[in-house]
């Protein structure tokens, strides 16, 4: 199997940010031709498929200054330098949330867009919740909406594009295998 | 429902490239205080679930630079400006594939990366499909191996990591989810 790989001739960070940082670099083609990629780096993130005793699925609203609205997604953040990803994941769902679970596993990890960033997302799934008596808190900029829903209903949010992200699709098709079982 | 919004205060693009351009904002938050927003805007892009009278679903091997490595994905590209984005789904189809759809529909779209990016893939399910005699070339700047899959293939590259971004991990979640009906 051929990796084509592009060879880097030169690379420049043009910015370097609190969250992310864009690099563009001159790469070799394997034809030995030259092109620019434009490549944003960052530091990786995670999310959990929460999913109560009731079987629904546990959402956090958020506004999304990107997409200038709020959207309605599985609980997520970015991993702290350092940080084990399960250990973000469990912080998040805490401060998120206010859940903690007795049953936590690693699903899958994916980059969100491939093209230009290197993001990668890490799913995990938790089960048998418990509500905690007095959650961390978040960052202060984050203002979350807290809502569990059926399968049927995260359906028809993927349908009328309350959720709108491709972890939180993911997630909805990976409960509707999961409750199949 | 409260929506949180943030409201923009100041706005300064960094940089306006080929595919990305960035962006810091100073937002108003919903309790007064004040975040900066990094935020990547992108044209937007097309997938296409293209499955083989055999049930097979297409695959494109490409190397990706953000990620320093080849991965399998299912067909996809950018929209170009003002092109309808089933345009985009039928040309990319044909320029990466050589193959053409009867049947083409309509999926789902999603943001891919919501916390920085606007981003928005638009997904299509591409079947009854046949071989173009002279399909039309695609970027002179991608380097692409076609494969055709089994939904147990596709299960077996998502848990070796051959296949590792968010829209192919839908797809393969998706086409076991049809294959079931």
């Amino acid at each position: 199997m051929k990796k084509f790989e592009e060879r880097t001739i030169a690379s420049e960070t043009l910015y370097n940010g609190k969250i992310i940082e864009l690099r563009v670099d001159d790469v070799e083609l394997p034809d030995g031709k030259r092109a620019k990629r434009e490549l944003i780096k960052h530091p990786g993130a995670v999310a959990i498929i929460a999913i109560t005793d009731q079987n629904e699925l546990v959402l956090v609203e958020q506004f999304r200054k990107a997409l200038e609205r709020s959207i309605i997604e599985i609980p997520a953040g970015k991993i702290e330098p350092g940080e084990d990803p399960e250990k973000t994941a469990i912080r998040e769902l805490e401060e998120e949330t206010g859940y903690r679970a007795n049953e936590f596993t690693y699903v899958q990890s994916f980059a969100t867009s491939p093209g230009f960033a290197d993001e990668i997302i890490h799913l995990y799934l938790a089960r048998s919740l418990e509500k905690v008596e007095n959650p961390a808190a978040g960052d202060e900029d984050e203002f979350i909406n807290l809502q569990e829903c059926t399968i049927e209903e995260t359906e028809e949010m993927m349908k009328d594009g309350r959720i709108f992200d491709a972890k939180t699709a993911f997630a909805v098709l990976f409960l509707k295998e999961l409750l199949k079982k």
